[in-house]
């Protein structure tokens, strides 16, 4: 896999692991285990016994304590083995533990150097703490593709006039043209549409519908595929009113060709309404699901390689954001190795 | 695959595709895709858009024009982009197209240069339309064998003694011996009977039943997969009777491993009876697909290989044109990369 | 594959092939066919026609000749060729038989030079036939892991410990620590409880439960991976009584990472009693396919590869075993390749 390795990558939602159930996952190519210890705290270890690599999610959990079950070894916090029935307990048994963090809902794992890995460095979503839980909801979206075409994805929405034509899209965001900008590590994108009906899903929230709107999509995409899309709808109609959308879209290797993808999304309309909310997520997630999944597989299928330019492509100017966060990438990956 | 590129290869059968009915199938290891366009010609192109490998069988079809379902481009006759709603149409947005021909009631297709792709190259197979529709039945039998594995299969009858003992076969062929005669690339291959009671299958379709008769099996093979298997039965009996049936069996690799068999029968007797036709269609496909189907992929499954040299087998009398067709192809083959 | 190859393995039960039961099986990488002559000797011969690879499994067997389905040709005894309908026999017809046995109610074969297949390496399980039919069983556990894991299962009791805790294991076996001695290529591992109470599955086979017990668990292993596992339990409670069970285990690589597991056990406890016979038989071979089995197939796969040192395990005191018969292994298979 071709991949940062000092970065912070998501691996779960905070509920996925609860004190009697932890998560087996497999992240950036290595099947990984997290539990929580006695004090909820979160740990990362391989999921695999340090002795004959028995997958210790298969094993016994208890008081936040995982003992394998083959042959009885005992791992707690940080995967310090705490038990072995067998013979002293030796540094060599003690389970290589990754950097761990819980923030903003999400659980945030570090595949490279534990010394660099800086909480710091864990992106700022406070945004979703603030809103109403009401106003907010989540999805997970287990993909067969590369995360870097799960990026590009979001990075090109001009997809979503044909892809979603009657939701999301519908043919603006084609007119839009993309305008691309970078500040350092940091690539964002917008579209706007000025005096045009906005895409169905977000008219259909105005005060007044199937009137002009001054529409902006924007996309901030930071290392390695953390985006932050926000919709923005300002009618232009008096009375017609102004709604936000603000998603996460947040893509983890996997393997080489399959990725986690986590949608958090927030709004600033309705945020009280707990049946609008799950309407919402339901309409969402669907049109995820049954639409941009089967499109990023069947892509991925008909590429047959994980390498982007092996297909030798035809480069459109709506490719410009994602051949820029392919760079950036590169960069980071060429810096990382440079660097030992 | 190591397979003659400068040929023709029937792809499916005319009826696969329609105007609202394209067909997506991978031929000599590339994914294409067959749509007909306004006039209802045939175009084949990659199954992936050159922008970014989405598969355009997914896609919307219109008048003849394919639009990729995933940014919109969109192609129709001989792949040719008619529509970029992202900027100009540039050279580099048309399809590959390959050469496509319907002949015969069947999709001929070309993988090597379009340049050379002679339609006139295409094998003479008029004696089919001229069979009354109810005197003539088709079958198309996807199997997971080598492409050359299936052609042995018919270049060497003697296996119906044993394969399909109480149908096509039953003894006599293994009797007979094969003659084979070459001309040019054109192998041919006959086994006569005189005064031995027909196969089963024949035997009943005569006047006299249990008589001996006359019989000939003869197989005309012609690059790379195309062979004509007539059977000629005639009667030793004062009125017994004579008949003949002529079937096309077309192998078309679909990978190293696996290929499109592609059935077209005819025959002389009882042509306008419709219900025998549907009978005889059925029995003579489904011993294709119940006897010869799986052995040929037990076969290949054994063999693990798509090299039947690698097997190191014995060679036998009956291989003598299997062996001699093959090493026609590899003729053909060697002299396509010597003319680079 | 890393295997010895001069060394008889276990192909089956004698019961599995019958005059008209023939028994296809992969051995040792090979697909082996396993019949009958009129006699009822068995034929080992590979599972493909030395013609075309025809898998000799799906063809007609008569009076202990198999006749290949496809073009007829036919193996008696040793599976010489008896008949060619397309010529004369010769040699090169002739399927390369493997040296097999019967003995004890296995069948053993021999994947190297038949000229060195002597049956009197075959190991003396005589003791199994001396026990009465109803103090004794079989089983068999195709798993999907390599074979020396498997073999480190037995070598290694104390994970009964950890994996069978309320039934084969408990804690003792964990307490008594292995003693392993070796004799030129046999190795024996013995552990050792004395004054405990017996494991769950074994104390209650006692004429008094619960009580305190001496219990001796010995492990003999002969190359390539033939274990007899006797369990001795002896109450230290006057009139408490002694039983004894003595199970093979028998490992026999079908390919890299998949095994034939093979399991008789005798017991002198009880031995004229089916009903408790058919019981304990579902109870252990229960255990090995719900519990054994999955651990050892999830072991592989989290390996990922079908040498252990790749994973660069932590050694731990209870591996003594397992790691020295892996010693004897490479020394002997070093030896064959020495020998040519």
């Amino acid at each position: 896999m071709r991949i940062a390795m000092q970065c912070w990558y998501v691996a779960g939602f905070a509920s996925d692991v609860a004190a009697d159930k932890p998560l087996a996952r497999t992240i950036c190519g290595a099947p990984i285990l997290l539990y929580r210890d006695r004090d909820g705290c979160l740990t990362a270890i391989p999921d695999a016994c340090p002795h004959r690599s028995a997958p210790l999610s298969a094993g016994r959990f208890h008081q936040g304590t995982v003992h394998c079950r083959y042959h009885g070894l005992a791992f707690g916090r940080d995967g310090v083995c705490v038990h072995n029935p067998h013979g002293p307990i030796t540094a060599s048994l003690h389970a290589k533990a990754w950097p761990v963090a819980e923030r903003h809902g999400l659980i945030w794992v570090w595949p490279g150097s534990p010394d660099r890995a800086d909480p710091a460095l864990i992106p700022d979503l406070s945004f979703i703490d603030r809103v109403h839980p009401h106003g907010r909801f989540t999805g997970y979206l287990p993909t067969a593709a590369n995360y870097q075409l799960c990026t590009d994805n979001i990075l090109d929405l001009s997809h979503t006039d044909y892809l979603h034509p009657d939701t999301l899209g519908g043919g603006s965001i084609t007119r839009a043209r993309p305008q691309v900008s970078v500040q350092g590590d940091v690539l964002t994108i917008r579209w706007e549409n000025r005096n045009e009906i906005a895409p169905p899903a977000f008219d259909r929230e105005l005060a007044v519908h199937g009137e002009c709107s001054n529409t902006v999509h924007e996309v901030v995409w930071s290392a390695p595929a953390i985006m932050k899309l926000t919709v923005t709808v300002e009618s232009c109609v008096q009375g017609g009113g102004r709604i936000s959308q603000t998603t996460m879209h947040v893509m983890t290797p996997e393997t080489d060709v399959t990725t986690h993808y986590f949608v958090l999304s927030t709004r600033d309309f309705r945020t009280a309404d707990a049946g609008f909310n799950a309407a919402i997520s339901q309409f969402v997630n669907t049109i995820f699901a049954t639409e941009d999944k089967p499109m990023l597989e069947a892509q991925q299928a008909r590429m047959g390689t994980s390498d982007l330019w092996a297909t030798n492509p035809v480069i459109l100017p709506i490719d410009s954001g994602a051949i820029q966060v392919r760079r950036i990438l590169d960069r980071l990956i060429a810096a990382e190795a440079a660097a030992g």
